[in-house]
């Protein structure tokens, strides 16, 4: 089911990407290309930082092909994305979440302690915007919009707390899940930020 | 010769990334570092995801000098570089091919599947652009303009292509560079561009 | 003892990180990346490119927790840090000249060869202020301000030099981090710059 949910993740990631691929005034390689990195870098991103190697999608290259084809998909269909907006809000939170436990689930195989496994989460989760974002030339919004990485961290926390309670992986897995896309669909309701740390002190150190 | 041509790709990308940075009033480490990482980024980039280690430049740290000797070279002859700019697009599309066949050889190499190989040219012929531009604090120019990446896909195709119908790797990486090489130039000649997407809706996902 | 500095460094580097996020007014988890990023980002990037894993903040979690725990202070305490701002100059000096002899010591133990153990230890000394930078939206400032990369190569450099003569590696530190960090406190004290390379052509390659 875990494997069901990554690929409507990548979907959604990668039709979002290339919506802000078309805001740039990019052409299909650059839509193309940031679809791929936003959908598949977070995960790219843990495994080279683990040392784990093949990446994912060397192994099942059917991922590129899903995702190029979602970005194409979506630059065609563009108008009528913006009408379902909400529904692409919900995919992103579900990506979240599923990327983020996808992310913890690995590098427990891995046998990494507590602290690694959280972060190896939010690296899954939230490494693809980030480097969207850099190729788009922007600041990550994940570093100052909406609780994004929190929800991600949120989802890492209460996953391995289940477990530690002595619940298998799939129950932990499943209740992590929902818990986080709750509190991520409430961030985006209600427009929850995290506080901000504003120092204008001008000159750099 | 493919060793040939690389050394003269290296040096004629260090040379434009030479320029890039000078226009961005660099100092001369900013240069060579720009230099470096555009010449040697696409492929030490290819090798961190293939998990294909030790870096060509760690085998053989003179491609360091002589990406850094040819980036001090061209800033100290920068006003006779502008005359020569024909030369140096040509030499960058030489380049360009020359980097992707020998990242499509590479992955062949390691057994990867089809898809990858493309991808593993691709990345190798226009990963150090795209980090020299993220380095430089620009949108990749690779997303927004000319037939680059378009050219580096269909350079890996046509490679793999003649290979399929049984011809040896030399014939094919020839045939390859040489129809790739051609593309280019008639893409600079002609300006040809690929089809953007422009998507105006301005609220983020 | 090295040890010791590598934490006093690690901390100052990310307290003067989050100064850099408040200037951004990024939220308490952009304020918390950004530290450990540009803490802990110039030794990973150093292990990716030689791979060699695991890195050494996933043997060493508690790293994070320091980073963290430091970020979290200078956004709390940043009216005093004004104040101390010559301290953490004098820190992040400090921090430049540990972190490249640590990269330095990596990669000779690794047998690399001579221009890659300077390069070990100049990726490992500036990479984190790189990565900063990169996600701050800004132009490396590495690149164009101050005697910083060139202190770093220095610091290598007499490191490298000292041992060739016979000294003992730990002679060798000692004599390399105290004339590395004079250089780099001349240079902030009198406002050192490298030579610019402008280029004023305005068409791109």
């Amino acid at each position: 089911m875990l494997h069901i949910l990554y690929i409507i993740a990548i979907t959604a990631e990668a039709m979002t990407a290339a919506l802000a691929a078309g805001r740039r005034q990019m052409d299909w390689v650059g839509v193309i290309i940031i679809a791929c990195v936003t959908a598949l870098g977070g995960g790219t991103l843990r495994n080279i930082i683990l040392g784990h190697y093949p990446m994912t999608w060397i192994e099942h290259p059917e991922y590129i092909l899903i995702t190029a084809g979602a970005s194409i998909g979506a630059a065609l269909l563009a108008s009528m994305m913006k009408k379902l907006k909400l529904m692409f809000l919900w995919l992103d939170a579900l990506g979240l979440v599923v990327f983020t436990i996808i992310g913890c689930r690995l590098a427990m195989d891995l046998q990494m302690p507590m602290l690694i496994i959280v972060l190896s989460g939010i690296i899954t989760g939230c490494g693809g915007g980030v480097l969207r974002d850099i190729l788009c030339n922007d600041i990550p919004l994940l570093f100052r919009k909406e609780v994004y990485a929190t929800a991600s961290l949120f989802t890492g926390l209460v996953y391995i707390g289940i477990m530690q309670l002595g619940y298998g992986t799939h129950a932990a897995a499943i209740i992590a899940a929902v818990l986080g896309f709750i509190l991520r669909l409430l961030a985006i309701r209600y427009k929850w930020q995290m506080p901000k740390f504003v120092y204008n002190e001008k000159e750099e150190f």
